[in-house]
């Protein structure tokens, strides 16, 4: 249940704030951690040493992700499907290490990521009052928008200036709070084990987010500083003795979005128009990459990562649909609404704040009107190529790199060059053929979308039908050349256009309506991000218990129990076994996905088999947690979350632990996974705590 | 390139008019063959026995396809995914013809398919004159369609009870011509024969609509008469040569549907609304498909026939996208309409058939803005499911079959009922899981298009989710049951409506709306046919060539030369080889969908390797000419079609001979199959000719 920020189909962004708590329930802000519910019902005391710990063990993923670090010489574990992205740009027509795996024996045999940028969260700041304070109170919505991100970038470039560490300033509860997150990156981070897929992904798309599940799904890797692995004072060491049933655990890791505190009008939105459209769009590109993955093994080793994180999006949209079409979840939000507004009528600003949702549901309209234009120009749907963000990103960095700091759009304030050119200058392998057949298929997205008679699409095909024209941009762009890229983006705008790149070309061919139709959206979150901070205030004044904001791919504490659950009147146990692996295999006659590697099959009889393979607990996660580490009272690593139940999939507009289960790999199944089917003794040493030799 | 008429998908339909000829152009009329074409061309006349012979050898499946008699003794042969639909039917958890093939070895063994009908055209009769008369010049638009509507049906009841033969009025170039075809029609049909489907559809949804090929897509089926074998008077012989390199040859079957005479503003419709739509409904019933699928080899099995209708239908309709939004075609296309628009000018009524340009384009505007709503409540794309389909023909029934013959919707009409009973009284097997999966998507997929809100979906849904409702009209009707629904079909609105079952109350839900829109769509199809004609008189005045209509399934006669072309600066050959087939698996390391049975890999030093497999000529096809003989001179069959290459998918607009080809699997292929894969000597002779013992 990776979320894929690179997928680009996730456009629009819901950002909301957060009411009062039930059960497990909580995505908790390290620096709000809800001390005083676990005391009183878990009687567990987390001290801030123990805090720092597990803080700073965690690693987000920037290319979607969560991990932690395992050992003092700075290795890494994630989820393999976190790790896809990397596995998948190592490849090549004689090498598959997505689908085969990788194990380094050596040092020297770690393999540097190509373009793998890793966060750990070094402190938070509350920088509320100064954001708050740079908007003038009367201004409009485009003038406040744009003085906000000014004051944003400023504070980021202080602090990176200051502390040399990424400096990110997060808006939580929509403008209720803002906090500056301060992380040490890595850059150099180099990859040590994979098992293959069939292992880490055993049962494929129809046993993603199910469960009973039987997957090991880990990636290891190593970071690196001055050429040698980094030296880490806070890791995980691995618990001996996994999980019991009932047992508190915690999760650690970088939820990216949900879309609890939407009022109403934008849960409507969602489901009347933005989840058709991103569920028609995933549908459309999963037949594309399926169809041109069908035509040979090497084509399916090229599309390989892309399939998945489409049918994965998929499955959670459908997910998510099905949510919001459930009379009971849209009857349980109203209700909740309605109190709130109740409540809040005591407020000295009532009328204000209730007219706040008026607000909220205009702004929701104008976003609603000018979405499809903003996710087929701006958000890219209708360029699905790799060249064509190289080519947007070169063409603005030469307009948006002379503008003041505070100016520029968000992604080039001067906090952000260094991770965006990481990404530019990523030598990734560019195939034309997969650059072809995704430019085709989007075009026609867009022709199906617009009309063929809109003048934009007529301007964007030049007299050429989709095939034709995706056919002479990816064939005559020059841009898969990372040294010309380089040229350019250092580049005035003059010369970038000298260049006459067509693919840069095509990119300055839709900038204006592009940047236009970014304005119209970006002003309109500015309209509801004010409303919901003034229903936000007036929530915390009228209800008065802890809360925690929407998920926004920062690191959260959340907790929960293992623990199994019923369905269909039957009891699903809080874990599963290896032996369960085998079983399953063998209902299915080891027919993929449910095949398994020889490795599996010859060292069967080597395996306790009643080692615990995944277990499931009530922890809050949702997309991004992927690779998150499960820690108990201890502060050790007892397992790794890599999916959600399907019952989970509705967390992303409410909690519920009747059936909804974090899914996760038990530490003691990767220890003897490692051990005995792959036998890589060095590297269960390592992790277990022996120093390397 | 299967039509598929139970797929719903395509829902409005198009037909129009023709015009002058070029190259092998023509799906023409078997009483208005192009006889001084022929002669002149290729020296060859075909007398009328010639005409006879051919015509009555030729077979139509009513399950959406054409084939031809091979033996006195009744044996027809069709392709594989023509006999797929049987073939699905025949299936159950243990056995898996579709996919593992069958063969009867005694005529005990045939086995008898469930509801497929073939019919066999007897005799053709102009009735033009009749159809016009009963049509008042002045009548408005829809009591011109009840007009119509009723002369037909009086037509077709009255040579039923006549002849006894099936009867149907077909609308030819649009109400420039209404001829009565005679069929004999044969409903105890037995597969005889099927090879695995990988031999049958070797390459899969990759290579489907490619070339070269290597595909044995046949399926042998008996007719039978009073529980025996019919006796057979026209049925083609077996060609021992084959074909050869420029040879003439004919293909006798039924194209299904081709949009050659559709206006410009037609054209648009379908390039900007139409296919658009329907191509996102096919990527969402794919997707459904392939993820069912994926869960269990049992669930592939119930969906195999349907998936493979939806990728077939899905790439038939991503080519006919590309050739309209490709703009030389396009151009082509305007650049006809204006000249037939000059010469008319000359035509003593030239400004009202000038007029009928505007009428159509009006007609074409009202059935936009009501399509969607008819694709969906009428062509139940809302209600994906055999029951729901079963429960609307029993609801329908009971309110038609009292009417007058001539004011009942078409489907009931009194010449149609037995065909109609036909597929009703089906014993086709029915899975509760399958039903449920498919009605929950199509309710989605309506909520997707009407949005949640609107009062239809609100009462079709009645305050469950899809996944809810679905379950339990799915668990809660009756109508599995043949004897209830044969009960049903038999009694009074009244009665029908006591039964109480849910999926007949949810037909009675939407019957209302749905009746009001296709009342919409008839009626501006009847203005489009009037245009349509007016059109097509002041054509044939103008232009004076001979001509063909566009496609109505019903049986055409093409001719075209066996012949390669050339792509990408490469010669493409002819014909392929046995030998071709082995290479190519090779080629794939034998992955599915390049993979060989056993006994193809086990008897490949049997076979004479350099038998002709596959050929391609520019006979003029399009879907529903799968199965379609290819004759030579002689009347022998040489081969039989089964695909047409990437470029043919335009034919539906155009044709054209430069590169687009029909595809054939050789005769001689089929007979060196049976012979020595098969080791079905009993069933080679009796093709060969010999008399069954």
């Amino acid at each position: 249940m990776k979320i894929l920020f690179r997928q680009m189909v996730i456009v629009i962004i819901f950002i909301a704030v957060s009411a009062s708590v039930f059960a497990d329930e909580g995505m908790w802000l390290y620096n709000d951690v809800p001390a005083q519910l676990l005391k009183e019902r878990y009687g567990f005391e987390p001290t801030s040493a123990w805090l720092e710990h597990v803080q700073k063990s965690s690693v987000r993923f920037n290319s979607g992700g969560s991990g932690s670090f395992i050992s003092e010489d700075g290795l890494i574990i994630s989820n393999h499907h976190v790790g896809a992205d990397a596995l998948q740009k190592f490849g090549d027509a004689k090498h598959n290490y997505y689908r085969d795996g990788f194990y380094a024996r050596t040092l020297k045999d770690e393999k540097r990521c190509l373009d793998l940028e890793l966060n750990v969260l070094m402190s938070i700041e509350d920088v509320t009052a100064r954001v708050n304070a740079a908007v003038k109170p009367d201004a409009n919505a485009a003038d406040a928008f744009a003085s906000r991100r000014a004051v944003m970038a400023e504070i980021e470039k202080e602090s990176l200036d200051k502390t040399g560490l990424r400096s990110d300033v997060v808006t939580l509860y929509e403008g209720g709070a803002y906090h500056l997150y301060r992380y040490k990156k890595y850059t150099d981070v180099r990859l040590v084990f994979a098992p293959e897929q069939q292992a880490a992904f055993f049962g494929g798309d129809p046993d993603n987010f199910e469960y009973p599940r039987f997957d090991l799904d880990i990636c290891i890797f190593r970071a690196y500083e001055n050429g040698k692995p980094a030296k880490i004072e806070h890791y995980l060491k691995f618990s001996s003795k996994g999980v019991s049933d009932g047992e508190l655990v915690f999760v650690s890791g970088n939820p990216a979005n949900t879309s609890r505190q939407l009022t109403i009008a934008e849960l409507e939105y969602l489901r009347d128009r933005f989840l058709p459209y991103v569920l028609q769009r995933l549908n459309s590109m999963e037949v594309m990459l399926t169809a041109y993955s069908a035509r040979s093994d090497e084509n399916a080793r090229r599309a390989r990562e892309t399939l998945f994180g489409v049918q994965n999006s998929r499955k959670a949209r459908d997910g998510m649909f099905a949510g919001l079409l459930d009379p009971q979840l849209m009857a349980q939000k109203q209700a909740a609404e309605q109190a709130l507004k109740t409540a809040i009528a005591k407020d000295p600003n009532a009328k204000e704040v209730l007219n706040s949702w008026n607000l909220i549901a205009d702004a929701q309209q104008v976003t609603s009107r000018n979405a499809l234009e903003y996710n087929l120009l701006e958000g890219s749907n209708a360029f699905n190529s790799t060249l064509f963000n190289i080519a947007r990103t070169i063409l603005r960095a030469a307009e948006e790199k002379p503008k003041p700091n505070g100016e520029r759009l968000r992604e080039f304030r001067d906090s952000n060059l260094e991770s965006l050119e990481l990404r530019l200058f990523s030598e990734e392998p560019i195939y034309n053929d997969f650059e072809q057949v995704k430019l085709t298929d989007s075009l026609a997205w867009l022709v199906k979308q617009l009309g063929y008679s809109n003048p934009v699409v007529q301007k964007i095909l030049a007299g050429r039908s989709p095939q034709e024209r995706a056919a002479e941009l990816v064939l005559a762009t020059k841009l898969k050349d990372v040294s010309l890229r380089k040229k350019l983006y250092a580049a005035a705008p003059a010369d970038v256009q000298a260049a006459n790149d067509p693919m840069i070309e095509l990119a300055r061919l839709v900038d204006q309506e592009a940047r236009a139709v970014r304005k119209i959206i970006e002003t309109q979150d500015e309209i509801k991000r004010q409303a919901h901070a003034k229903i936000t205030r007036a929530r915390f004044a009228a209800e008065k218990t802890g809360s925690y904001p929407d998920a926004t791919f920062t690191l959260r504490l959340a907790f929960g129990t293992v623990k199994g659950y019923q369905e269909n009147g039957q009891a699903i146990p809080f874990q599963t076994t290896i032996a369960g692996l085998y079983e399953r295999a063998a209902s299915h006659n080891y027919k993929p996905p449910f095949d398994l590697s020889k490795q599996w099959l010859d060292r069967k009889n080597k395996l306790n088999l009643k080692t615990p393979l995944n277990f499931v607990s009530t922890a809050d996660i949702i997309g991004g947690n992927s690779g998150s580490p499960v820690i108990n009272r201890a502060g050790e690593f007892v397992g790794i979350i890599f999916d959600g139940n399907i019952q989970s999939l509705v967390l992303d507009f409410a909690f519920t632990d009747v059936q909804a289960r974090a899914v996760s790999v038990n530490c003691q199944a990767i220890i003897e996974g490692l051990r005995k089917v792959y036998n890589v003794p060095g590297l269960a040493d390592e992790i277990a705590g022996k120093k390397r030799p």
